[in-house]
Order: C-alpha cells, then structure tokens, then sequence
C-alpha cells in the first residue's frame, strides 16, 4: 500500500526501511533529507513536505518528542493540511498523553482518522522488525494499517478505541522498566555491602521469579558497570518520566515510584553528566550507600 | 543420611516429607507432635526435643520469625546444646540478616557448622520438590547436604562463604516481589484511568520484556482481584520490609522503594484488614488515586 | 509615581487599591474590566489594554497563571509593546522558573527592565498592605519602584541581581508550607492513634521550636478540621509544586519531599475534590492510616 | 523532696544537679560513678544501684536509649525490684513506644506507678532547667512530681493519662525536627542552584512565615556548613528515626516523610561518617544535586 513516513532518525529509519522492503510505496521526509538518501536508492519517494507526505493518505509519523511531532502537524507544509479528508495519521512517537489527545481531536475536526501506536523495542529490533507494536484507535482504522505493522514488528497489540491510551501504555511500560532497574540497583546494592557478588545475584534472580528480558539486559549492564555509552540517556528517561508524570497529574493518579525514578535520574544526570544511560539510577543509589 | 528436621509448619512439613520421601533417616520435631503423625506413619522419627534432633548431627530449622527460630536453639533442649561439635546447622528459615550472623558466631563457639539456606517458593513448590534454595556458607558444609537440597528443591544457588548473604539475598528477593506489584499496581491504576483494560495491558506486558513469573503470577492476582484468602499476608510482608529495612540500616544504605512499599503495607493492613494478601498494595494505589 | 497595573484578581485589586491610596497615579486593566470600577472610582485610570498600562513606564502584573501572563504579554497589545524603551516590568504573579527567565531575555531585547517581585500573603495580608515582597532584579531597577513596594508590603526582601531567583524563592516558600503541613500531619496522625489530642500537640509544638505562623495557621486548620472553603485550593498548590518540580528538573536538583507533597495533592483531589485546601494533604494522611 | 535519680549522662547529670540546687533531697546514681562526684560534693546521695535509688519512693530514669533502661530496671538491683509499692517511676529517656507501654504494665503488677516525661532541649537548656517537659500519666502522679519538674524545665505539657503517648510525642517532635531541616536542605539547595544565597534565603524564611526556633536554629547550621562537631549525631538521630517507624508500623500509621529521612540519615553516615550531625541529612541533599 502507499504510504507517507515523517521522520527519520534511529527507529524511524529503520522503520521505514522495513515498510519498502514489505512492498509498499512510502513517500518520505526528514528535515535533513540527506537520511532519506538510501531509502530513495530503496525505492522511496523523497517527500518535499510533511504535507506531500500526507497526501498518501496515509501518514506514519515517528518524531523524538512533542515539540518536533508538533512542528511537522501544524502550518501549510504540515500532516494536518496534507492528509485529505478520510485520511488517516498514525502517530508512532513517544509523546504526551495530553497531545495525544489534542491531536485526536484536531483530526476529528477535519473528518481525518487518527491512531496512535508507539512501538517498544531499540533500534536493533526495528532494524530486525521485531518491534511490538501498541495501537489504539477505531478498529478499522487499525486494520486499514495492519499490514504496515506486520512489516515493522513481531507483534501488534490492541489497546482500545482511544488513541491516548497507547501512549499511556507507552510511557507505563518505560515507567516499569525504570522500576525494575531500580528495585535491582537497591537490592544488589544492599546485598553487595552484606558480600554478595553481583554476579551472582543477578544469576539467582534470573533462574526464579525474574526471568524476564527486563532483568536479564538490565541486570548485565549493571553486574558490567555498562552506563556509556548510552543506549537510551538520563535525559530522555527523564522526558518519559515527566510525561508520565503529567499524566499522572492530569488523571489524578499518585505513583510514588515515579517520584523515585525522577529524583535518581536528576542525581545521576547532576553527578555523572548528561550523556549516562537511562539506567545510570543505580550508580545514584550505590553513591548514596558510600560506594 | 540422617537429619533432624525442627519446624513442621506448612512450608517445613512439606520439606521434611519430601525428605523422608527421598530415603533419608529424619528426626522430626515440631511444638505441636500431631503434625509429626503422618511423617512418622511414612518413616520418620519423632524427637522428643530440637536438641534431640540435632543430635542427628545435621540439622535444618524452619520457623516462622527469628523468636521462633530462638525458642528452638536456645536452652538445654535447644539445637546449640543438641548438636555434637563438628555437626552442622542448616537455617533454611527467613529470618533476619543480624540473627544469622549472630547464628554463626555461636556455632562458631561451640565448633558447629552453620549454613543459611532459605528457600524460594510457595507451600505448593514444597510439596512439589520444586523449590530454589539459596545457600550459604563452607562450601564442604554445603556439598555435605547437597543431598538434602536436591531432595527438596528443583536447583541450588550457591551465594559464597558468609552465612548471613543467602538471608540478604532472600529478603532482597521479597523485596523485589514487592517491588514488581508496586510498579504494575501504579502503572495500571494510571492505564485504567485512561481507558486501558488491566487483562489487556498485563498481556501486553508479559508478551514484551515483562514475561517473568513474577508478573504474570502477581498480574493475574490485580486483574482478578484475589487479595483474600491470602497466599502470604500483609503482615508478613510487612514483616519481611521490616527486616530489609534492619539490614539496611546495619550495612547504611538507603532504598527509597522500600519506604514507599512499608508505609502501602501499613495502608492495606490499616484500611483493609490484617488477613489480606501481600499484594493488596495494589489496592492502597488505586484508592489513592480514587478508585 | 505613575504606573500600571495588569490582573485584578483578589491579590491584585487589593494590591493596586493600596497604591492608589498611597497617592500613586494608576493606570489599571482587567480581561473582565468591571473589577475595577471601584479603583477608577478610587482615583485610578482605566486602560483599554496591557500595552496602554505599560506606557506608563513602569507596570506591575499579577496573574494567576503562567499563561494568563503571556496573554498579558505577547502581541500588540500586550506589555512588550507597549513598555517604553527604558521601561520597568515588575512581575509580581507566581510563575514558573522558566518564564521568568524568558521575560528577562524578552525585555532585554527591547532595552527593556525587567525586575520580579512574588509577593507571600494572603487577600488579607494584601488588603491590609502587610505583603512580604521577594525582589530580584538589577539593583537601581528595584530602587526605582521601592515606594510601589512599601506601599502593598511591610517588607521587601532582596535576592539579588537574576530576578528569576525570585520566583524560585516563592515556589520553595510555597514548598516549604506544604512540607510544614505534611509533616504536621504525619506526626498529629501517628500521635493520634497513640492516643494524644492533636489540640494539644499542636500546643506543644508551638510553645516549643515550633513557634511559628506556617504551623499556627496550618495547625489550626488541621485540628479544626477546615479543609472547605478554601484559602487555596489543592489544584493550585499542585500547580506551585508542578513549577518547583520543572524548576528542580531545569536546575537538575532532587527533592523527594517534592515528589510525596504531589502524591498527597493528587490525592486529595482525586478522594476530596477539587474544591479542598491545599492542607488538605492531611486527609490523604489521615486516610492512609485507616482513620 | 526526695528522689532517686538514674542515669547521669550530659542530660541527666544536669537536670539531677538542677534538682540538688532546687533543694530536693536525691539519691544519684551512675553504671560510672565518678560522673556523681561533684553532685555529691553539692549534697546529692550516693545510691549503690539503681534500686536504693528508687527507694527514695521517686524515681526518674534518664538514660541513652531502651537497653540502657532496661539494664536499671530489671534484676534484683533495678529499679523494679527497690521501688516500694505506691511508688513512682518517671522515665524521662527518649526510648520507643513499645518499652513504654511494657513498663506501664510491668509497673502495674507490681501496685506501682509510671509516668513517661520525656524533655525537650539541648544540654545547654538541660543546665539552665529550661527544658520543656512532655507529661504523661494519672493526673495526681505527675502533680506528685511537678516540683521536680519544675525544678528541671521551664514549661510542663500534659498529654493525657497514657504514658507512651509522651514517648510518642517526643519521637513526633524530633521527626518534625528533621522534617524542618530536609524541607529547607531542599529548598535551599534548589534555590542555591538558582543564583540565591542560603544566607539571604534563610532571612526571608525566619523574617516570614517561618520564624520559628526550629528553622532559626538549624538554618544557621545550614547556612554555616557545622555539621561536626555533632550536637547530636546522625546515628542517635536514625535511633529516634528507627522508633518512630516502630511506632508507626505498631500503630498501622503509614508515613513517607519519614522514609525520606530514614534514606537520608544512612546516606549522611555512609558518605560523610557516623560522626556527622544529625542535620548533616542536608549533605545528602547537595551531594544528590551533584553540589
């Protein structure tokens, strides 16, 4: 099918290399459009707008945060102004819930469908397209687009009729693995200063109850003292937690963990600099016990 | 070999059934007889003290708390006056990181062995032989009741020399129990007030990177809501907090979940009762956020 | 001395009313203008908009919100434009961190003065000119409109030569209200269910170290049990705990206090309502203790 | 009157001196008893163990912590054993909730009566007898005693006629004590980050709603970095810390303020030493913002 592909960094590249290499017609843009060079070599149709991208009728956008994904919606050149009548945008990033749902009814204003879904996994596993997929939206909409999923990840969830929800959903899964690389860092730190090795513990934790992805490729940048480069920055962890954050705020939600998370990730972005993995919390909570 | 075996509650019975079971030569004891009686019937003898049973030579306790564990290795008929020099003490107890290392100076004294082994699972993985142990100390002290690991458990952990680790390790570990409930407690009370079903998100979440037993046994107990009857209570929970909260004032390092997980321990005792199952901290989130 | 006036809420009437009274000439304006009727009556002049204030060469806003400032700000009829080069913007509102320092850069561009003066106290405080005045700003700027300051405060605090370290003050004076009545309450919460009437520790604490208004005032709301009506609401102290919490993220500084006083606002509006106190922190407290 | 007096550290040896100097007839003892020489010298008796002194028919305890107590009161020495039946035992240590309901019943079997009267104060205070007392008890058995409070103390509050609810108000107090000091640590440290001097900043706090002892007097602290020599160390500040979350998990009374503390004191002792001060929680605080 054709479709049009905003944004083109890490995930989104690969992404959208996935989408022609499935077959499909994707009509890219990037603000700088020398990244949609191999795509083009691909068989892609360089966009000379976000707009022109959206006159696909259908609109894939993959955007680093609220601010960018709002640049290529709004104005002449935009997603809002391209996509006819009937068209549909799925917006892929990792946002707030609060534009999610503006962004609902903006389109809804134009007669425009919208879907949400934010996709988990690094950028190898959408190199692998192997990412899992989290939509919400009218489920025709999401079967209109299905086979877009199907060349981008293993596995497509359905999270509802409210677009918003995926990115909830988004934002709380971050929020978890957060949780889990903390709850390991106070343990292990704690067992560490009573002789425990690492190793060791991480070994034990894994063999029971633990035995999920979360641990075992958190665990190992822990036991290996892994925190540069980063896979993901202290600083764009931190964006995720203050949009979960805001979530909270807006749904009337307490999540005292979160307060924890914010908290660690300002100490290892105060003390560590700003280019520390996201889980650099754990060398915030091994300082903190004199280690 | 020959073991005596003190502690006949429901995790200790099961232990010493599977025991006797695998034709070992026990010396029960518990401060109740009646529970001995079906043992007995299958092969076990009954002592007439927990000195009596120590006299075995090699011993294993499991008691409920750290008085319990006292009451039964102090005084003449305690496991310290039973035990001959060169015997050995098996604590598979959870207990206190401080009991346990005062557990080993004593022995110590006397010119007995000690090793730490508590154990992972619930009644159910007793009974079944499947449970984790988690042991600590001389390794040919260990390798001497290898047997007796493999007659009640599916693997063995060996966490180094110092008796007291394999007590952190296993406080720890209920610890980040807690701390998994905690987490998809806050980010499913945060998704439901969004929109999102709880069934849906936990099976988004044990398909991704959450796919550990420990979510998707927890899981199932928020998205059904089985707080009662409980599999372990609340104040016991509070119990085990309350013994990583010593420990981690012993060896000075702070965790800040753990003071989140305390005082919703303390909320689901105070507001739903002393009978419910750890896990209702699920509930204090959502009646704080005002469900 | 002439000047203008933006934002005649309940802070701001009762502000620009004591400078008219001092015999200063006032320019005033209001989105809803009836709010000030009776100042013209009093004596001022009625702007048609903020930019016809501001070209009395030195004007004063008070807004309840950052928002409701930038609409005061921005465009033709706003401040910026209508501010003379040379002109002196004094922002009493509580505001965010962030804006602040985007209105000093602002007026700069224009050869502009910018000085911020948040002011604590409440409509009575105001009314009776009995404000406390935290200025911040070049130090002939704060000079400049000294009389304007003596003639809302009893007393004008200097804090130094970056005017957004005073809005910073402000939102850590409001934090450390909110800290006081947290505190308050977890303690007379605790002490209660051991049996001592919360009048009488309250007593105590303020004939002891604990001899200030911040406990006084809170105190009494708290063993009166005066949650409605509210002085200020728990949304707009989630507001002010919001901007400490982007300042804390901007100047990357932790404060878990911070992240327990959200928990508790966001509480009390989910379980109480919107319309509570912001002590109302209290009954989160009270709640969570089963009382 | 007459009175036993046990326990003469810094606190108790200046209170027991104020008491000789008050014209009361006491019987001092001490585990040292050089520590009694000079009160001897000014007229105090020599008690040969804790129970001659409680003979005397009044006896007040004033010791470190609850096994320090405990010591001088079991055993055929303690005070139990000498006090006669009809006479009074006023236990003026900071000791947990739990001790003090125990003496309450262990003092009733024996036909004997107890009042809690923990104080309030430094040993400066101590020695100048103004000390604010905390009282509580039957109503006659405190007025029995209220010369020699008013021989110690410059106020004495009545808080019921349940005993521990004193030990209970003290614990309460110095939590609030640290409460105090971790809100302006926060503050302080946010604002100090902004461009604002602690100095200026502690003057606007203690100029407005804040002019209490309590910041006055842990703001200079602050503000002058004296965290050694400890006026009261870190470690005996987490001992009081420890008994108030003894009391709230006794009392089902949940308190995150409290849990902030506790992380903080066992980071201040594990990064700076067990001999910082108590207020020292306030290094925590910069450390974690990288200052």
């Amino acid at each position: 099918m054709e479709a049009g592909f905003v944004g083109l960094g890490a995930m989104g590249h690969a992404m959208a290399a996935n989408l022609v290499r499935a077959g499909h017609t994707v009509r890219v843009w990037n603000r700088s459009p020398q990244k949609a060079e191999d795509l083009v070599a691909a068989g892609a149709k360089l966009a000379a707008s976000p707009a022109e991208a959206a006159r696909a009728g259908v609109v894939l956008t993959m955007l680093a945060h609220d601010d960018a994904l709002r640049d290529v919606i709004e104005g002449d050149d935009g997603v809002l102004a391209g996509l006819p009548p009937g068209g549909l945008h799925v917006s892929a990033s990792t946002i707030s819930y609060e534009l999610s749902q503006a962004l609902e009814a903006r389109h809804a204003e134009r007669g425009q469908a919208y879907v949400a879904a934010p996709v988990f996994g690094r950028p190898e596993a959408a190199r692998a397209a192997k990412l899992f997929v989290a939509a919400a939206g009218a489920d025709d909409q999401i079967a209109r687009v299905q086979p877009l999923f199907d060349a981008i990840g293993q596995r497509t969830f359905r999270l509802g009729e409210r677009p918003s929800a995926a990115n909830l959903v988004k934002l709380c899964g971050n929020f978890m693995i957060m949780c889990a690389v903390e709850a390991m860092a106070e343990a292990m730190t704690l067992a560490g200063k009573g002789g425990v090795e690492p190793k060791v513990m991480l070994e034990l934790l894994t063999g029971t109850l633990f035995g999920a992805p979360v641990y075992s490729i958190y665990g190992d940048i822990l036991v290996e003292d892994r925190f540069r480069p980063a896979g993901f920055t202290a600083p764009l962890g931190l964006k995720d937690m203050r949009l979960a954050g805001a979530a909270a705020e807006t749904l009337r939600a307490p999540m005292p963990f979160l307060g924890v998370l914010r908290d660690h990730l300002l100490q290892a972005i105060a003390v560590e600099g700003e280019d520390v993995d996201w889980s650099a919390i754990a060398l915030a909570v091994r300082r903190n016990a004199g280690i």
